[in-house]
């Protein structure tokens, strides 16, 4: 069998990490890079000499699954494109409360389009909750707590930087056990702002109002910047009838590094799968893995 | 829908808390033990007292699925009986070499009785199953150690009684890190037999040999069997070209209480896979839950 051919679409920071893995994966071609066109604000980046870089998916030859590198806004109108044209796509969407209507929509589009959708396959929406599915059916009953970081919060980071006077900015989520979070935030505000002043907008935006926050100024806010990030998913629960079952996951990671690799394996996934939409806890955990069935279970189960 | 009808075929520590889960579940109804008749030495145990026990499972009027909780060298003889007979099946079956083979042979039976066996249904092999594939497809390079216990070791307490002059046997397994293991044995000598004799015996046997191995002479066996276990399953491993990704998973949990709850939700899932024999690891997690699928993804995902 061929290698799957893959088309990364944005360039950011997922976009990236998203070139390695897929040149990592054996059962993986790169057949391009789908992104702004250069210019003096957004020069080539060094790391695609050699790889096809264009502004529409349309001008690579052949793509049999495209990675939607770009903001979760974006997702559902960049896949609804791809899928009817008969290109798998994989996304990261992380807006929670609107996964299933996303699952749904593109659900209906992927089966015109005899394609798949694996939507929402990063860690948190994606292999966490994979986790917490696991722990509910292993102990039913009992509480499941998901411990976010040390790390930094990209959605609270954005909501930080659109406010007024402030020309960077970082949030970084720590987290205080049972699912309560900590928010350190560090602000680089623009010449001539109050930093006082945007500090008490801050603490009374909802992004914020509701968490144990602290807010610095700080001088240049790119040297703060560490992608490395992490989670505690705790649950104590009953089996049966027998109670104190202590489960519990943790990780230490690179951000969008796993991200993108949790995207690279549901891309596989999708050539397994039949045609319409899936989030990751709907897809057999076999399917994300490269390999022969018997194999796999020799060395796994 | 009507719920599930359950039988449960064996009545050792697993089916006693097979008993439990089912019971717990909302959507399955156990409609019989099937266990060896009552007698002075086997008497019928009080908690069944409401419960049809029986003989064979014909004599149970309608069975969907039947929880295999007898000995693993069993599970292939009475599952091909009950997937010819239309009955979806769920073992725990936990001798590794042997699950690929299993798989492949249960898969033929349940096609012809147009059923679903879901085998290996228990913590190792099967949920640790699914976890050491989630780590590795999140980080596909590096090592996955899986650190047993503390806790009792079935299969090396078995070992020990078959030995000549032992009464009865505790072997306890206690994690010493990257996957080797040291074991604790504790052994009540039959009378007249000379302990001294016994352990070298046990420390040249290959299940130990290879092993640090402590043991013991005690009174009374029974006083110190507890059924609490664990496992810690630790990944250190590369996400695309990103180095240092930390996967850890702990959990401290009842063996048999865990067990037989993982085997009634592979009950619960037998209902939403197409006829054949699975592992854990080829069965999307949401089958194993009890719900609908959109309510689900907004809880979980």
């Amino acid at each position: 069998m061929g290698k799957h051919k893959v088309a990364i679409v944005g360039y950011g920071n997922i976009g990236r990490f998203a070139v390695d893995a897929v040149q990592a994966a054996p059962d993986m071609e790169l057949v391009g890079v789908v992104r702004r066109a250069s210019s003096l604000d957004n020069p080539m980046p060094p790391e695609l000499a050699n790889i096809p870089v264009v502004g529409d998916i349309k001008e690579l030859n052949q793509v049999d699954v495209a990675l939607l590198c770009t903001p979760s806004r974006s997702v559902q109108e960049n896949a609804v494109k791809l899928l009817a044209q008969g290109i798998n796509t994989v996304d990261s969407f992380d807006i929670h409360q609107d996964i299933v209507d996303l699952r749904n929509s593109l659900d209906k589009e992927a089966k015109k389009g005899n394609a798949v959708a694996i939507i929402s396959a990063g860690w948190d929406p994606g292999t966490n909750s994979m986790l917490r599915c696991l722990m509910e059916f292993m102990a039913p009953k009992g509480i499941t707590y998901t411990n976010f970081g040390p790390g930094m919060s990209m959605g609270h980071s954005v909501a930080v930087k659109a406010l007024d006077g402030v020309r960077d900015a970082l949030s970084i989520t720590i987290p205080k056990g049972e699912g309560v979070h900590k928010r350190m935030v560090y602000i680089q505000v623009e010449a001539g702002a109050d930093f006082a002043d945007i500090k008490e907008k801050l603490l009374a935006d909802p992004y914020f109002s509701k968490d144990e926050t602290h807010v610095f100024e700080v001088e240049d806010v790119k040297q703060l910047v560490d992608m490395g990030h992490g989670v505690t998913i705790e649950r104590k629960g009953v089996s049966g009838n027998t109670h104190n079952q202590l489960l519990k996951y943790e990780m230490r990671i690179n951000n969008p590094a796993l991200t993108s690799q949790i995207m690279v394996a549901s891309a596989r996934a999708t050539f397994k799968q039949e045609p319409g939409a899936y989030t990751l806890i709907e897809v057999p955990i076999i399917n994300y893995l490269y390999g022969e069935t018997d194999k796999l279970i020799r060395k796994f189960v």
